[in-house]
């Protein structure tokens, strides 16, 4: 189930992670569930431990019903301070958003907040492997855009650049995850090969 | 502002964390409380960068006044999958769960999940940085517990064995630490040690 708000899209679901049968392919999943279902691949195969975090709400009213549980009843969205991933590999700290557009040669930055670049940066100044996954919905390709790309291209925005990434750019600046059937979004295999990248970090 | 609800406690804010002064001491703060001191502290000073998670929210009714933002009417508590927290620092994935006592000699297991056990185990395995911030309220006194050894006696609890850890086993396998000022608590001190005593592992 998932309901639109303004601000994005929530997935709201009871069922536990072993309970949910493994989708294959793509069969019209939004970029969320592509990642989740990754993650739960991931986990069942002791590859990774990675979760969306759930979105931030403001509670402002709880009823408490006799011999029933809390119930909510006035509550609103709140915009997250952070990205809406993140996790372990191998020992690596891994933070990522997520975001998914119906262009075919551009990506907007206004599809991310500040907060998020700010976190992102944070989390690069810590050795986290930090980076975001774009999907283009119409040409099905998705990209992993290493945070430290996106934090550039950010600032030269903010200085007056251009305020939308080509696919050029991205491209030439991003790792493109075919996707497949298990997992759905082998987005870890981009993982690995920016460590490797970076391999004398942590040496 | 906090709100009980039966399964613990939710703290919720709308302030951000910038605009927050940093509260000095303990002054009948929640552990809650102190470690989300800290971790503000830490970021300010950009020395890691760790969050709680939002509480996990099952949905079921939203409204959409007009010209107004998204209302949710019903909605309930979820128990977490994972842990309270998680973050980065130089490099390390931490991972912990945060849980006080008002006992003044023994910890009940009680006080932990299953699926909270699972994940820490999940990230061990990852080789994370994972522990558990124990406080006993009543003696003013905080251990950082690694997760291995809450693991360990977990599951010699399954085996049948005793459901409380004694005070005497906390302090022979944790790490106590002292309450202060900046930060409140400085639990990246222990997080620091450990690492030293797994230093092998990233070599």
């Amino acid at each position: 189930m998932s309901i639109k708000y303004p601000q994005g899209s929530v997935s709201i679901s009871n069922s536990t992670d072993l309970a949910q049968p493994t989708v294959f392919g793509d069969r019209g999943m939004t970029l969320e569930q592509e990642i989740n279902e990754s993650n739960i691949y991931y986990r069942n195969h002791q590859l990774a431990v990675v979760y969306k975090k759930p979105t931030p709400i403001q509670i402002v009213k709880v009823d408490y019903p006799k011999r029933s549980r809390a119930v909510i009843k006035e509550a609103y969205f709140r915009q997250a301070s952070t990205t809406d991933y993140n996790g372990v590999y191998q020992g690596y700290y891994l933070d990522f958003e997520a975001k998914e557009t119906r262009r075919k040669s551009s990506f907007p930055l206004g599809n991310f907040h500040e907060h998020q670049i700010e976190h992102l940066a944070a989390c690069l100044q810590q050795a986290g492997i930090c980076f975001v996954i774009i999907k283009f919905v119409v040409l099905q390709r998705y990209f992993v855009l290493p945070a430290s790309k996106l934090i550039g291209f950010w600032r030269q925005a903010q200085r007056g650049g251009t305020k939308s990434m080509s696919l050029k750019f991205i491209e030439q600046f991003g790792y493109e995850v075919k996707s497949g059937y298990n997992p759905v979004l082998p987005y870890l295999e981009v993982c690995q090969q920016l460590i490797n990248l970076i391999g004398e970090k942590h040496e």
